[in-house]
């Protein structure tokens, strides 16, 4: 499918995220002091849907009145793939060259660079997974040696974790370094200190839109999900090391996870669909896909200390993950737990085979053996105060891309002393 | 302070879970078609305050207008401690002897026989310790041998994880043997079956009624919760085996964890505070408890297979405890993870010291190395389909009982093919 014109200009520049292709939701504030109102990207421009329904000038069947109220998308998720995709030929309808209204419409349209945006979701519960096996092997040869890599049921199943949905935060939010429990090798005791060896996870993530109640087949699950968003999943290593023997990680993970302001659907994302990498193993049935559920979707990783310049760090793809969104979901939900609208799955770092196509500091600086070099003669192995890190991801169509707004986070100073209280 | 004499005779009755001295908090099904009420258990009764509250008879502030509209206790706990103390001093006054309109109030007195209970609160999110050192010190052993069984981080850290908050049910609601891959020591690869080693653990769960952002002290922590509920984290014992290295329990964790019918608030349990044991490895100030944060509540698990006789496996008490739910808590936000109202904390499996302390089949049955008999010549290692597992718990005062309703689970058979669509 080549580009699809919009009236909105902007949204046909070759090198916009936001072409009438993609049309990814968003929340964003209107005003600072009110509620967010939900809207849909559009080229450098947001459709204010929330002022529209207001307004009621969007043709929407009775069931759809108020649905944009809340400023987040939970309930529209929560009506179902067919009042989805009824909506998204709506919004084509309305936002194509010579569309019937445009004049109208265009004056519910506000300019990206005016508006701060908002978490576009309720995150419902929030699930890591660890299925990226370039990863998993550089942190398995880390940490075990190359021998033991991969844990022998890694080929298995997707191994996953449940996180803290509170600590989701959209892009944009500054990210307080934690403190923590710090063992260093040759100390017998931990001291509780600022983390020293702060990091990124690049990832993907999946959002459930139609909820379950037991165990759903890979085809269901695919169905299941309603978008994707770029996860960086920010990880305190040294608290990590030291808390998550026996029962996985807990505070390394619970500082912030954050995820880019739009929701690319998984209609705009249907032509980049591409299979899962050959099996070492073969899977078990309950995990077989039936067809491609993966994403051919190009992404970077980039740093920028406070007063230098941006240099981006690695360059990846989303077609690296040797289990699908889809595949995670559907293991998700073998011993019987609901799934619910809302319910975040991050992919697990995403790295490729090459020292440039890694997802996380960790592996770039092999554990801060092999410092990172960055203009100006400063070097990194992790984070430091004043950094900006960001994410990028867009699929490359046929003279246009699908992207979902860079996913930003600069990471500030610990607390003096986390207990002192005004 | 003695038993505290009630109106409602059944109170009275020194074997009651629910004198006046309790006042715990639950949801019912009024009408199983309509939402569940807010109530308070007395005696064998509940007093309908969902009823009483449409029918403005309770005499409360303004601001306490319809915060048991919704039959859950999200709202009234997110009023806070001065509102908690409040309501609960006008429910004395209500319930006490020669209460000025008893004659009013019997109107809305429910038999608790005649009701199903209802999840009480909103489970925001679930999060599972491990902090048992009995308990750790068995499965340590049974896993890694006596020289290792504690992680050497133990002595240090309430080693916690998150759970999924989905899979919380309240007690009575039956739980099915889940599916799940399962490797048994002598096969190379897993097969995807039911659950042969299902289990249970006694725990209980702090409630979060005051929220955070940030670090809190453990004093603080303990000003946050708001009750307390007995927990059953049923576990898959052979899927937690494959699946949980390197990051923690995942599906072994997802089928249910069933909760008391009753919160039993701080208040409530005050008299039974008690010291967590005395520390082998010094703490971190951060986690050094400035006053008693556990408390004294005997504790036990009893059987009860289809068709067979109900038999008590095992007596504990809370205070076996390492780690307070303060402390745990005040652990939990160290990195600066939000905490919510209605965030519920499993305590980790309560043991004693002894075979017939153990809060779970995993150490009764030393991982089904000495099965355990039952009257009538049946034996278990782990749970069969149609055994009643139930936890009782209460605190002995002086001439009453503070309880939380029997936590009470039915194991019913896995499905027969988790994938067949009707």
């Amino acid at each position: 499918m080549p580009l699809m014109r919009s009236w909105v200009e902007s949204a046909n520049a070759p090198d916009t995220e936001f072409p009438l292709n993609n049309l990814p939701y968003g929340s964003f504030y209107d005003d600072p002091e009110d509620l967010p109102h939900c809207g849909v990207a559009i080229g450098d421009m947001i459709l204010d849907l929330t002022q529209m329904e207001e307004d009621q000038v969007l043709d929407v069947p009775e069931e759809m009145e108020m649905v944009f109220f809340s400023g987040v998308w939970n309930e529209f998720m929560a009506m179902g793939p067919a009042v989805w995709d009824a909506f998204r030929t709506l919004l084509v309808e309305m936002l194509r060259e010579g569309a019937a209204d445009a004049a109208v419409y265009r004056d519910y349209l506000v300019p990206q660079a005016d508006v701060e945006m908002a978490l576009p979701f309720v995150v419902a519960e929030y699930t890591d997974f660890y299925a990226g096996k370039h990863h998993a092997t550089n942190v398995g040869t880390m940490f075990r040696g190359a021998e033991n890599a991969l844990p022998p049921n890694w080929l298995s199943i997707p191994i996953g974790y449940n996180g803290r949905a509170s600590s989701v935060v959209v892009s944009g939010t500054d990210v307080r370094r934690p403190w923590g429990q710090l063992k260093a090798p040759d100390q017998d005791l931990p001291v509780f200190a600022p983390c020293k060896r702060f990091d990124i996870e690049l990832e993907m993530g999946a959002i459930v839109g139609v909820p379950s109640d037991g165990p759903v087949t890979v085809q269901e699950a695919d169905d299941m999900i309603f978008g994707y968003v770029l996860v960086n999943d920010w990880s305190a290593r040294d608290i990590q090391a030291w808390e998550y023997q026996p029962l996985g990680p807990f505070q390394a993970k619970a500082t912030a996870t954050s995820i880019s302001p739009w929701i690319v659907t998984k209609a705009a994302l249907e032509p980049f669909r591409c299979n899962t990498p050959e099996r070492e193993r073969e899977l078990l049935p309950y995990l077989q896909e039936p067809g491609p559920m993966l994403y051919d979707i190009p992404l970077s990783v980039a740093i920028q200390p406070e007063n230098g310049e941006k240099t981006v760090l690695s360059r990846t793809n989303y077609k690296e993950m040797y289990y699908s969104s889809a595949q995670q979901l559907a293991h998700h939900t073998t011993a019987g737990s609901p799934m619910n609208v809302g319910d975040l799955l991050g992919s697990g770092t995403i790295s490729g085979v090459t020292k440039d196509e890694r997802g996380s500091l960790l592996e770039i600086s092999w554990g801060g053996k092999e410092p990172i070099e960055l203009p100006g003669g400063q070097t990194r192995n992790f984070i430091e105060d004043g950094d900006t890190l960001t994410l990028s991801g867009a699929a490359a169509g046929d003279g246009y891309r699908i992207g979902f707004g860079d996913c930003v986070g600069k990471v500030i100073a610990a607390l003096d002393d986390p207990y002192k209280r005004d």
